[in-house]
């Protein structure tokens, strides 16, 4: 399947799973062995999207094929791709309960199994950064690199998260909001029962290396 | 599109996303160059909903043509095309966690870039009225003419919303329920972080005047 | 349209507005003109509802045609029908929202205009009462003999409406949710705003009389 | 209809009840009159599920036939039919109110009809335990053994419920989470009512020996 397909039709996880509202998100994915990413078209609607309407970036954000503006997120895209090569896809959505952690500014504890296995701990908080330059992709790369967790809580704003491919970091940011609910659910009726550090690691050192393996999707 | 056709299908975007229930919400539009307005008939169901059933009224919200009755939201609508000429698409909606701000009377604060972007500040609360006459119009246009904000929060009633057309009007119905609804979430365990009011100012003008420039859309 | 196929065709209102779960909640309507209505048959999803496995019933809840049994909950709805004669409609569901103040046994409080519109007031609380003979019934008709509401919440168990007939029944049980589910969020963070009574009245009024008076559904 | 196909099918009702995301649930099923069972395979969309792309397991979770990876709680689900040969069926998610409670080591209290009827009681908190051994297996068994409840909610982790076949065991994981939904918002606001041992007995008993006999689906 072409990265222009993939990207385009990943977009309907966020539809599926309710991490977006109207053209608030978007899915882009690093065009194999270039230095060139694919990203939605902004402000089209995502039942509208083909593999035609995505739009190619360099790792600069420079618009280099397609007849609509990239997302208003790109620069933010590119500043990942270009400072983190192990990156394949990149993902950002206002989605519901992980915007309000972001808000509040607090990390998401790791008190969920699920949560060991996918993020390795806690979904970190990045800095409060405005659009127009590299200060949010400088927040997201801060804040992930080196770090277990694919997701980052951007301060006041949503989601960024990141995978090997594009469909890693849909499945990052489906899970984020998915414990981000879960765990503010439990919060509301008092604490969740920690898990213990040692625990942790091991989930989550059996999640990435064993799970999965002999079925790599 | 005709404006019939873009208001009847419109309603299909606050079925998408759950601003109503059963008959409860509506939208508008004014015709292009003449005092007259396209709504919601009363009492009829969303999945019903076609061009040829949509209610012609003039902007004092009578009946001019249809075989339905308006919308019993008709004067409020009307109030509004009649006094505020810039707008030209109109959205009431009982969404429910816009309406529950609404019910305590509380304003909604601007904790998410996504807020800032889209309302430039708080959500505003408009009066208690009742409907029958022209109080509810009067509370809207007296609390966002002049405000940034696109949706006034109508105490103990419900959301309006306005736009430069009726597309427009239904992403500002569609936004405000999805920032109510996160920053009850982020409040329902803590207060959200503050954004200053220069930032605020910033994403404003930005979002205003820069997004989506080259995709009108 | 024959009363089974609006009562069979009804039952997918409540899973649109997600009122049940599995098969957990049933809509019958009387027969015109005769002592006999028309319910869900116990057991069999939503999705396989037809007007030929509706089961009818004489007004003491006795299996007059059908292959199935009639609903578990048969004996409350004859009840109604029998101690109601302007009922034409009940629904029966456990909705999420009604049923977390039913199980405090908490009226919901008149805050909205929706709910002065469509309930006039207070959504009340019915006793505890246990199936297997006529103690649901009973509590049903009690609560809602002379009341202006159309929804009583049975207390610890869930949400039975009734209405001029099922659709009307059916509305009651939708708008019930909504209320209940739009006051549950505003109690969340605060107190809602009262009504005056003087104002309920004033809204119920004009709803009932006014509203959709030229448009019949 | 196939075990195969049942069990694909059954997949369905999780998607459709929200109790999962990605991938992360299963459903299996006891093929009858031998010592195997039928379950998801591993990492597999639920879309693309079909009865041929099924694994069938023998009761230690080694894996008899299919061309994909058991599912990686195999272990957990081979425990329990090797340890309740009453057990038809057997589901795991990470449903959101009921992992949340599950976050919390809290049992759902019975405060709710529906529940005494299919749960007979509290719904039960089982111990924290690491996937790679039977230790899930272990604390669903000691847990379920002799207790009413079809459902546990395993420590920081999420639900496991049994049933006598799939269908009845995939109802319990989704009135599981119907009840746990309902519970938590009831306690948002105060303190559900509770419900009197011998009602809960009466109810429980009632809804076991009556309800849905002359219809056994």
């Amino acid at each position: 399947m072409s990265i222009r397909k993939i990207v385009a039709d990943l977009h309907a996880e966020l539809v599926r799973y309710n991490l977006v509202v109207w053209t608030a998100g978007n899915v882009s994915g690093r065009v194999p062995g270039e230095d060139l990413f694919v990203i939605k078209p902004s402000g089209v609607s995502y039942d509208e999207l083909t593999p035609e309407n995505m739009v190619v970036c360099d790792l600069d954000g420079n618009l280099v094929a397609g007849e609509h503006s990239p997302s208003s997120d790109t620069a933010a895209h590119a500043y990942v791709y270009r400072n983190m090569p192990e990156v394949g896809g990149v993902v950002h959505t206002h989605s519901t309960y992980a915007s309000a952690w972001a808000a509040r500014g607090e990390a998401i504890p790791c008190v969920l199994t699920a949560m060991a296995d996918e993020f390795g701990g806690e979904i970190p908080v990045g800095p409060f950064a405005l659009i127009g330059d590299d200060s949010i992709g400088q927040g997201i790369v801060e804040t992930l690199k080196g770090h277990r967790s694919k997701a980052v809580l951007m301060q006041n704003h949503g989601v960024f998260s990141i995978g090997k491919d594009p469909r890693d970091a849909v499945k990052a940011a489906v899970m984020c909001e998915d414990v981000a609910r879960t765990v503010h659910v439990a919060r509301q009726l008092g604490q969740p029962l920690p898990i213990a550090q040692d625990d942790i690691d091991r989930l989550y050192d059996r999640y990435q290396n064993v799970y999965g393996q002999r079925s790599p999707r």
